[in-house]
C-alpha cells in the first residue's frame, strides 16, 4: 500500500491558498482517517507573489502548469484556476495521463461537463467536483451516495450566497438593489462585475451540475431558463412579506412525467419554510427524495476555506481509490455510463406553478374585473388581492395571488392587461412555489 | 464483475419492510447508479405474517436467522431486528463469515460499538450504519468523507423526532407535556412505554455514535450524560420565548483541549438560529468544522421509508465495495484503526455554559439580592433577570438569565439558594446555548 499521496495544485487563487493551508493545518486529521500523508508536491500559478504569500517553497511553486500535470510524483491534480481556457485543457490533459482530478469550476462543467466525464470513463481516472456546488456543503456526495437509493422528485437550491446576501438586505432593511450592491461589493461579497451571480448565471451553472448527476442526464447551462434578481423591487418583497411569503432565488429541477425542470429564477416562498429562514450568504439545497422525503443541506457556499474543505474532502475520496488500487467505483456522473439517458428540458413556457402579479392601474371602478376577466379567460383564477391605495384618477397598485397556471397562459394574459387603458405600467411577476 | 448483489435481510418490521418495498420500486433507478441488480435472497423473521404482507415467496422468507447468515448467496447482511440480543450475535456471526453488514441499530452500537468495530476491522467485512442516525439524512456519510478534511468541533443535534415533535407542539399551543405525549401516542409518534425517547437516552446512543465517528474515539452511551424532556413546564417555554429563546432537546458534543463534551439534555437556544426553527418529527444535525464552519443536515429522523433511504444507500455503497473486489476502503469508525484515540469525556460538573434558572421566591424585598449574591460569590454573574408578578408575601417566579458559568458552582450555588427561607420551590435550571 503506498504511504503518501501527491498532489498537484494549479491556481492560487482564494480557494487554491486555502486549500495550501487546509492540506497543512489539518495534515493530522486527514492522515489519522486516511491512513496516508497527503503531500502538496506541486503548485502552479503565474503570479509568483500569491507563493510567495503562502511561504511555498522553490521546490512546490512552478509558473508552468505542465509540471503539475506531466509530473509522474503527482497522483492528483487540483484545477482551480476557473473560468474554460486553459482549464478545460489542462484537466483533460491530466486525465490523458490517468490523473484524478478534483475541481471547483462549476462554469467548466455546466459547459463543457459531458467531455470531461467521458474523459474521465475514457482514462480511468476519476474527477472530484464536490466544490463546485454549495461550497463546503457535501451535496454532490449526497447525491452519488448518501441518497443514492431515491428517485429523486425535485431540488430546490439558494445556491449563489451573493443574491441571498442581497436579497436577505433588502428585506430586512426596505433597501433598494443597487444600494446593497453597491454595500455587497464593498464587503466582497460581490464582484467588480457582479453579472454571473446577479443574473442567476452562477447558480443555473450549479444547477446544470445537480441536475445532470440527480436525474442522469447530460444537461448544459443553456438548457436553463434564468433570470436574476437586479429588477426586484422593495415593495414587491413588502408586497410578499404582507401575503406570508419571502422572495429568494432558487435553483429549481424537477421530474415530471419525464421530462426535467430547470430553472433560476427569483421565488416567492411560504415564509415558514425552513428554507426561505436561509439567509445571508448561506447557502441550502433542498431535495426531495422518494423515500426520503424532504431533507435539506445547509452551509457556506463560498469563502477560501468553506471550499477548500470540499476540495480536500475530494481528494481524500479519490486517495481512498488510489489506496486500494481501484478506481471507478462510483461513476463520476453517479449514473454508470451506459445508463444515462438524455431528458427534454421542458420549454418555460410549459412550466406550471403560482403566480404573484403586481398591477399598475388607473384607480377606475371595474379595473380588477377586467384584470380577472381576462385571467380567467386564459385559465388562471385568483387566489387572493391586495389593493390598499385609493386614490381616484392615479395609478395604484394591485397585488394578485393566482393558483396554479401554466406559464404560456400568464405570459398571454398580461400582454393583454398590459395593453388596456387603465393599466399605466408593465406588469411584475414573480413565480411562486408551494402549495396550490 | 458480479452482475448482482445477494442481499439477506434479518427483521421485517417497519424499517425492514421499508427496505423491501425500496429494493422492489426503486430497483430501476439502484441498478442505473450502481451497474448491478441488488436482489433480496432471503428475509427472516419470526413473524411469518410480516412477509406475508409484504408477499414474499417461500424461497425468501424464512424464521430462521442463519438461513441468512450462512447463506453463499447472499452478499450483504442487513440487520434490522434492533435491540442487543440476539442482535449482536447476528452481527458478529455475519462478520466472521466475511459478511458487510448493514444496521440501524443504534442501541446497540452505542453500547457495543467498539467490538462491533473491531470485528469489521478482523474479517475485513464492513459495517454501514447510516440509518442509525437521523433516519434519511446522510448525516454519517457526511462526517466519514463529506467533510473528512474538518477538525470537526462541535455538533448539535435534534435527533430524536418523538420529543422535538411533543415540543413544538407544546411551544406552539402552551400545553403541558403529558397532554402532548398522549396524542403523539395516539399519533405513533411515542412508543407505548416512551422512556427511551422523552428522557433522552435514544438521542445520546445516537451521539455516542456520532462522537465516536467525528472524533476518532471510542465513546459509549454510559460516558453522556443525559436528561430528558418530561419536567419541561409550558411556562419555562413562555420564559424563554420572552428571553428569545427556543427549547430543545439538544444532543451536544465539541472537542475542548483535547476533552470530549458530550451531553443530551433540553438546551435553550436564540429562537432566530436556524437549527431552533427545526419543528415537528424532523431532525437537525448542526456541525462546525474548522474550514467548513458551521453547516446543518435536515431531514426526516425516523419513518419506514426515510429509514430505508439510508439503508439501502449504505448497501449501494458496500456493493461498490463489492464490485470493484477491495473492502475497507473508507474505515468502519471513520478513523484509520491505529489511528483513534481514546480521548476521556468531560464530566457535567466542568461544563461551562450558559444557564437559564426559575426561582419560586416569596415576594419580600431584598430577595433578589440574596440571590443575586449567592451566584456572585460562586463566580456566577447575571445577564438579565425578569420579575413580573408582584404579590406582596405569597410565592412569584424570579426568572434569572446568567452568562457563561461552571455548572460545578451552579449546582453548589443553588443547593444554598434552595435552603434559603424566602425560596419556596426547587429552582428550574436550563442549560443555554448561544454567544455568552
Amino acid at each position: 500500500m503506498k504511504s503518501g499521496i501527491g498532489i498537484g495544485l494549479i491556481g492560487l487563487g482564494t480557494v487554491g491558498s486555502g486549500v495550501v493551508k487546509l492540506l497543512g493545518e489539518n495534515a493530522g486529521v486527514i492522515s489519522r482517517r486516511l491512513g496516508a500523508e497527503v503531500m502538496l508536491v506541486k503548485a502552479a500559478d503565474l503570479d509568483a507573489s500569491r507563493a510567495k504569500a503562502l511561504k511555498l517553497s522553490k521546490d512546490i511553486y512552478t509558473k508552468n502548469a505542465d509540471d503539475v500535470i506531466n509530473n509522474p510524483d503527482i497522483d492528483i491534480v487540483i484545477e482551480l484556476i476557473g473560468g474554460y481556457r486553459p482549464a478545460k485543457e489542462f484537466i483533460l490533459s491530466a486525465l490523458k495521463n490517468g490523473k484524478p482530478v478534483v475541481t471547483a469550476n462549476k462554469a467548466l462543467l455546466a459547459m463543457h461537463g459531458e467531455e470531461i466525464f467521458s474523459a474521465s470513463e475514457k482514462y480511468g481516472a476519476p474527477v472530484g467536483f464536490e466544490a463546485s456546488v454549495g461550497g463546503g456543503i457535501p451535496i454532490i456526495g449526497a447525491i452519488k451516495q448518501g441518497i443514492a437509493a431515491n428517485n429523486i422528485q425535485s431540488i430546490y437550491g439558494i445556491i449563489n450566497g451573493t443574491s441571498n446576501y442581497i436579497l436577505t438586505k433588502m428585506t430586512d432593511e426596505g433597501r433598494e438593489f443597487d444600494d446593497v450592491l453597491d454595500e455587497a461589493k464593498a464587503l466582497g461579497y460581490a464582484e467588480a462585475d457582479p453579472t454571473f451571480d446577479v443574473e442567476g448565471i452562477d447558480p443555473a451553472h450549479k444547477l446544470a451540475i445537480l441536475a445532470n448527476i440527480a436525474y442522469g442526464t447530460p444537461i448544459n447551462f443553456p438548457d436553463i431558463y434564468t433570470e436574476g434578481i437586479s429588477n426586484i423591487l422593495p415593495e414587491d418583497i413588502r408586497y410578499a412579506r404582507e401575503l406570508g411569503f419571502k422572495i429568494k432565488l432558487l435553483a429549481i429541477a424537477k421530474l415530471k412525467d419525464g421530462e426535467i425542470e430547470a430553472r433560476v429564477h427569483p421565488t416567492m416562498l411560504p415564509e415558514d419554510y425552513l428554507i426561505a429562514k436561509v439567509d445571508g450568504v448561506f447557502n441550502a439545497i433542498y431535495v426531495v427524495g422518494d423515500a426520503l422525503g424532504p431533507a435539506m443541506f445547509y452551509g457556506r457556499g463560498a469563502g477560501d476555506m468553506p471550499t477548500a474543505s470540499a476540495v480536500v474532502s475530494d481528494v481524500i475520496d479519490i486517495s481512498r481509490d488510489i489506496l486500494c488500487g481501484k478506481s471507478g467505483r462510483t461513476p463520476v456522473a453517479s449514473f454508470r455510463k451506459g445508463n444515462r439517458k438524455k431528458l427534454s428540458v421542458m420549454p418555460i413556457d410549459k412550466v406550471r406553478c403560482r403566480y404573484y402579479m403586481r398591477f399598475t392601474a388607473l384607480d377606475h371602478p371595474g379595473v380588477l374585473s377586467k384584470i380577472s376577466g381576462i385571467l380567467g379567460r386564459h385559465d388562471i383564477s385568483i387566489s387572493s388581492v391586495i389593493q390598499h391605495g385609493r386614490d381616484a384618477g392615479s395609478a395604484v397598485p394591485i397585488v394578485v395571488m393566482t393558483h396554479g397556471a401554466v406559464e404560456r397562459n400568464v405570459r398571454k394574459a398580461l400582454a393583454k392587461i398590459d395593453g388596456l387603458d387603465v393599466i399605466s405600467a408593465k406588469t411584475v411577476v414573480i413565480r411562486v412555489e408551494g402549495e396550490e
